[in-house]
């Protein structure tokens, strides 16, 4: 069965087939976030530590943490990317105890990431292209890490799912040349809009089930993009989070402050079987009757959190990695 | 590929892996509404009156028909049942022009139903008993209609997915030996509440799909069985509907009225590439801003059909049936 273990400092979390479905929290990312992107070159983190709190408030079991600011004092990320992920690393994981997903497209920062985490992160990403798997393969290796596997290679992003699943394969392989496993590997088979794609739906749950089985390996997507461009879009997501762990999707990085696709999460996992005597599930509607008595959501989440309300993730005593 | 074909008078309805999920309003039923009840044994039938146009706007395919009412004046419903069955088919085929689901377990009040229907109504339902198999079986072979098939026998209802197949398996077995072919066969793998079983939805998912591939069946389900007695239920509904779509489930007998699940189905069917260019979406997501506007959901609903939004059902030439 399946297992990809995540750590933070006291906390661990697993994907996996048995196991509810890992939200990781999307928000701690300046990419379209201009005001974000200004306040980090600035020096000021309070929206980082909003997010932070807010995130692991609404469920999130995993925060993604992405620094790629491109500062108008120096355009070059190289230089720029890997002191600030470090320094955002370092102030989420004092303020919350999750494991994290480093996301960068620069080798420095995804480095300089390892370096600060003081956990087991997820690395994200690889893709199927030469040059990044040589990068990143060596860094997951020495550091022990899972990592996220992008199906697109050098000829870009195939709209055929076979040749996605292709490169997947590809990567898992590649991977086991430098002694990776492919519970190590979460792949996400790239979602696209279903309102440019008709097919686009169809794809990421066939793929999912043909990954699960062939490969053996968990999978993540980054679930909003199936609404792009599409009205009442918090409908379509809520659909598609279900029926795509329904197919075997094991995470997703999403935005857990949104009650619509939360709900869905819960509800799936609870038809799932993975939420023992619909615990969470109890916990969660607590949640919902104070956002409809007009609280907000994060500001419902917290409440139930600080009344011990649980949080999905589970406690454990943290494995050392090496 | 199984279609199970369905007609009103001037309208065909087809249930089918490729088709988007057929929604059978289940609000013309007594039982349980005790005012509905009274109302129809004084002879009022202005709820169902509302309610059959309600559902219509709403989205509903296909209507479903129960006259089960035990008249204070005579408690046999062999007596009663056949003739107010006939009069409400009556009624609401004069009103809405969508096929009917004939639903009752009086024999007496099935046959009515099926002299009264102007189309090739869905007969609701046989079950694995065998003196039901004996009553209903040739029923549906002399007036050639399709038939719901609950998974149940003379032993009860089977916690164990494998019985409740097999005693599928064994009404698709009985009615070919009638001559009646499997497309006319719609099973319902019986839905059971997640809060008392924790397996219920994996169960139904599994059978869906082991129906659809072994059988060739087409499935339907009381949909909102699996939330019983939760809180939220309409967010477990909302999750279980396109699971089970998802799995291969290609009907509900389910409450139109409620957006919450509508919006569900509607999304899985545009995720499932059964919404060409998402052009009911569209349409639903403008009676979605019409109720964030301020209308109720049937109002908004009936307004769009009044400005041509479509509903769902198909116009198309009918079919003789014999």
């Amino acid at each position: 069965m399946t297992r990809t273990v995540l750590e933070s400092k006291t906390k661990t979390v697993t994907i996996g087939f048995d196991e509810p479905f890992c939200v990781i929290g999307e928000r701690i990312n300046p990419t379209g976030r201009k005001k974000l992107a200004a306040e980090l070159e600035a020096g000021d983190f309070s929206t980082v530590e909003k997010d932070a709190l807010e995130q692991m408030a609404c469920g999130a079991m995993v925060l993604d943490v992405n620094a790629g600011v491109v500062y108008n004092s120096n355009p070059n990320p190289n230089e720029t990317e890997p002191p600030l992920m470090r320094k955002v690393i370092e102030l989420v994981q004092a303020l919350v105890d999750l494991p994290l997903c480093i996301d960068s497209s620069v080798p420095g920062a995804l480095e300089a990431g390892l370096e600060a985490c003081e956990g087991r992160p997820l690395l994200n990403s690889v893709t199927g292209e030469e040059d990044r798997l040589e990068l990143v393969l060596p860094l997951v290796k020495k550091y022990n890490v899972p990592v996220v596997a992008i199906s697109n290679d050098d000829t870009g992003i195939s709209e055929d799912p076979e040749v996605r699943f292709a490169v997947a394969k590809k990567i898992v392989e590649r991977a086991a040349d430098f002694g990776i496993p492919a519970h190590d590997i979460v792949v996400d088979p790239l979602v696209m809009p279903v309102g440019a794609m008709a097919t686009a739906g169809r794809q990421v749950f066939e793929l999912v089930g043909k990954l699960r089985n062939e490969l053996g390996v968990n999978t993540t997507c980054g679930a909003s993009n199936i609404s792009f461009g599409l009205p009442h879009r918090h409908g379509i997501n809520a659909a598609f989070l279900p029926m795509a762990i329904g197919a075997g999707m094991t995470s997703a990085i999403m935005n857990p402050v949104r009650p619509v696709e939360m709900e869905a999460v819960r509800a799936a996992n609870f038809l799932m079987n993975h939420d023992a005597n619909g615990s969470e599930w109890i916990k969660f509607s607590r949640v919902l009757d104070a956002v409809e008595g007009g609280q907000s959501y994060p500001e419902a989440s917290k409440a139930a959190l600080d009344a011990g309300g649980g949080r999905g993730g589970r406690s454990g005593g943290r494995r050392r990695r090496g």
